[in-house]
């Protein structure tokens, strides 16, 4: 592609809509492919993963983010870079633990279950979005970066608000990062 | 949603690339889940018939368009506004028929196999954006324009470009439409 890197370009900004119906008939499959919640959960976390080790290139493409110098950086930089271009909102960040290396990015507002009611009864183990938890661990260990990415809370559980959970798994000084 | 009708919402748009990554995902899930290709295509169109009766609200709240009088309004629709919408490009539109039903949306570049680089060989019948079809064929359904959708060229088989056919199967004087 011929695209100027650091430079957002317009004409590949879309309406999230289809994008989030054609996730939930994702989901809708794999439902009906796997009996257990959590084989779903694991199946959605390890495509997220393949998508993240490649969406990576196009995020650093497209945004014109510096280099992160802490993980606080970079949590900022998901919520407010990441999420606000390929899911149209930003998340507010904090940080959940003394050392520094655990935070959370809270979302008001899914933008992917804008068309899911509730969970069924016999999903209520289903994190509907777990796609999200592997793009994100993907896409940051293509920069050097190992973390736990997991749902904390669910708003479609019940929960009052979404809550997902990164834990950086290396101190700051061994990191390696990469543009 | 409390969005005023006829008003693009620009929080709405977010970059396409996470959705063409998650559309390979599901087709790659398929491929796992059904040995011939037609039973993947099949798949493919129902779960865009599913998407399309859904999408049509979005669409008509989210675009200023106005009812289309005739089906070479409602095909020049469908490419000028519903695919810049959701797919961020505009195929051109070509009448293929003297009866004035049949046309084909002509795509130079088809950003959903952007990732895509072939078909594999023992995957050579999978209309990859079958999904495509049957979003048009659920959307037209929803304003009561029964129709036929395939994809007739395909690049990623060699074709010169990629061609959808869409081929109206009521006469105008039938048709009753509904905004």
């Amino acid at each position: 592609m011929s695209r100027p890197p650091g430079r957002k370009q317009d004409s590949h900004k879309i309406s999230r809509e289809l994008f989030v119906l054609t996730y939930g008939a994702l989901v809708a499959q794999l439902c009906k492919d796997y009996e257990k919640d959590e084989d779903v959960n694991t199946c959605l976390d390890k495509m997220g993963y393949s998508i993240g080790i490649r969406l990576i290139d196009d995020f650093l493409a497209h945004s014109d983010v510096k280099r992160c110098r802490s993980y606080s950086e970079t949590a900022d930089m998901i919520a407010q870079v990441a999420f606000k271009m390929y899911l149209g909102v930003t998340p507010s960040v904090s940080c959940s633990s003394a050392a520094g290396n655990e935070f959370s990015l809270i979302l008001d507002k899914n933008p992917l279950v804008d068309f899911v009611e509730e969970l069924p009864a016999e999903r209520a183990s289903l994190c509907y979005c777990n796609l999200l938890c592997g793009v994100i661990r993907g896409a940051l260990e293509m920069v050097h970066l190992a973390a736990e990415v997991t749902f904390l809370q669910d708003r479609l559980k019940g929960d009052a608000v979404t809550e997902i959970g990164i834990t950086f798994l290396r101190k700051p000084e061994d990191r390696k990062q990469k543009r």
